[in-house]
């Protein structure tokens, strides 16, 4: 007998919770579609070439990488930002810029898994290529806000920052390191971190980041945000100490928060407009928004914004004996030409004592049943489970009241 | 420069493909769920042991096998039958039977390429697990047979065998994958190869299988069949050739043609009594069929069953000058607060030509213009990019006419 496991960091997602992300995952694609992006998809797997060095070393050791049969050097997706870069250089001819497209696929990272982090989790993109515009970074971080809104998450706020401020005051890549954990680990222990990274003042250079203004990018972008309805230091606010780990940002950087929510940033993006020029030879420019789908899905458990169900079918039709059998087979295929979520019980010799515990322990609301007696009467019994009430209906009748309920 | 490339048999796919991949998606999802079919999702990797000596030796070969970082032996999906059973174990005292489930995920299999093969694919699987009942077997045939139907796909036939009958009739593992190969080699060249495999009477065994009745198993699944308004040798067809190349069926076989299709059998599957066992240590019996959704897609695509669009995009407001780019701003933002999928031009001092022709490139239906005149009046013109005609219309005209069109 084999063991049944899944591997650390990977999990199984049974009917209740893929309903669940199913939910999340066509709500979200729908404020992608209404903003004017489009799907792409790319392979789980990629050259290992096109993956490495693109994340900074520390993202690299998370990389899944191995020998193919072919002993072609491969591995997996680890984030989406990447293959869309190598799909704009290789399809250049095909895809007029500006290009925004959405993606909604597996990652794989090999983390230490600890609560919350996984090594496969879904990952929700948008990304506007090709535009220098701030238009395009205030779209994105609309789209992101807009997705809260449709979702009801209270108080969203959109972190915002960018890089060049970092370039400007002179802070090293490992410094940005050091003060991204601002938040985190508090002034004092950056101010530590950064004296034993070799930084002779490092209270001075928080003071000096404290009275930095916004870039004129930031400007522009704070500006279109307004004029959208967006309240500063209410639903964006200008931060900056953000740095967020990625190597690849240029400019704007942001970050999605939800403070009713207590584990940490929802959704991260920024503008990267030397990323894609590794690809491509040419610099090419580019904004998006990654959602930490896991993140978001749990989010909206903790703050009861998400309904669960354990089943999409919405009834039973049981069988009452082989006689009647032919009848119940005929009404569960009127109900689904009726696009109804029926379930005919798979058993003609069960008793309707165990039918009903079945449809009960599933959690489908409504059961039909029907005895020879109600066959020739062309009726039915209609049992609602949760409120343990029965009626007799015509067929009719019971495919209008399961369509109006649906 | 790093070269941009896809690794061979795995695809990249841009809007167009994608957002007809993601119709077919949801329409199937709409019937497996119409049928009481309920999501799974498990993950992309598993531990080697679940997989291998699953399939058969010939298929291990496929496999994508490999250690991970932390010296795991690990393989990627291969189908979704295997992963289900390991589910059904893990989750014994959680999962109320007959379980009834779907799931949508790609499969990878290195397989040697070839025209409509692919080493990346999407399979979507409905099974049923915990019934014995030839009613589960005519279920899954109904909803396959019900897909074809709502795709409009002509004259859709199910070909319908037993594995027994191989058994009763002496067939080895080894004739079994001979015999299917019928229809492609046609009867001379099977008898040939059972002659070199060790068969006396090669010519004899055909006789025999010609001349076979379907089982009780098939008879009772026929019956049910008949009652749901099948025909019988339109709809489905007892073939006691038919053998499916899997080593874990046990009686029910089935695929599914269209014969106006030239690629194939869309769709395949059986019952696996024994395949759950492996892990559970007790036989749990299954059902279920797998879709290849290259194939549909094909088929869809060759019989002129899909409508494509090159986006999802309806409408793209344009920005006559920076002075009016806050009332496009807003404009943007009105249409999309009522579900219109809306382009906002990301560049504010384009030639209105070039916004133009971008719309046309990208296959945008609509583009709205206004000049100062027009954000004055506060009207707008709307272009059809089709019919190339052109109207003025209020913001509140514009979101309806856009509202009904879509």
């Amino acid at each position: 007998m084999i063991k049944a496991a899944t591997l650390k960091g990977f999990r199984d997602f049974l009917p209740a919770d893929a309903l669940a992300r199913q939910f999340v995952v066509q709500t979200i694609t729908q404020v992608f579609q209404k903003f004017g992006f489009d799907p792409l998809e790319t392979p789980a797997l990629e050259y290992e070439e096109t993956l490495l060095g693109k994340y900074g070393s520390e993202a690299d050791k998370l990389l899944y990488l191995f020998k193919d049969n072919g002993g072609r050097k491969v591995g997996m997706r680890y984030d989406q930002t990447v293959p869309l870069s190598r799909v704009i250089a290789q399809y250049q001819n095909d895809i007029p810029l500006p290009f925004k497209r959405y993606q909604i696929q597996p990652v794989w990272r090999a983390e230490n898994t600890q609560k919350g982090r996984y090594r496969e989790f879904l990952q929700c993109d948008i990304d506007t290529v090709g535009s220098q515009s701030p238009l395009a970074d205030a779209e994105i971080i609309d789209c992101t806000l807009t997705i809260c809104r449709t979702f009801g998450l209270p108080a969203p706020v959109i972190d915002l920052n960018d890089r060049t401020i970092f370039d400007t005051a002179g802070v090293s890549k490992q410094e940005i390191i050091i003060l991204d954990k601002l938040e985190k680990i508090g002034t004092d222990e950056v101010i530590a971190q950064l004296k034993t990274s070799g930084r002779v003042k490092p209270a001075e250079l928080i003071d000096t980041l404290k009275k930095t203004k916004p870039t004129e990018r930031l400007w522009k972008i704070i500006e279109a945000l307004k004029r959208l309805g967006y309240k500063e230091n209410v639903d964006f606010h200008f931060n900056p100490f953000l740095a967020r780990g990625l190597d690849y940002y240029t400019s704007t950087i942001f970050e999605l928060k939800v403070p009713a929510y207590s584990g940490g940033s929802l959704a991260g993006g920024g503008r990267y407009d030397k990323l894609i020029g590794s690809f491509t030879g040419k610099d090419i420019p580019a904004v998006g928004v990654a959602f930490g789908f896991d993140r978001l899905v749990d989010a909206l458990g903790e703050l009861k914004l998400l309904e669960t169900l354990t089943t999409a079918t919405q009834v039973l039709v049981t069988i009452f004996s082989s006689e009647t059998l032919g009848w119940s087979l005929e009404l569960a295929g009127t109900l689904r030409k009726n696009n109804i979520p029926t379930q005919l019980y798979l058993d003609e010799d069960a008793k309707l004592e165990k039918q009903l515990k079945y449809a009960d322990r599933k959690g489908i609301p409504y059961v039909v049943i029907a005895g020879p007696d109600e066959v020739s009467k062309k009726i039915i019994k209609l049992k609602n489970m949760r409120a343990k009430e029965q009626q007799e209906l015509s067929v009719d009748a019971l495919v209008d009241k399961l369509t109006k309920d649906s």
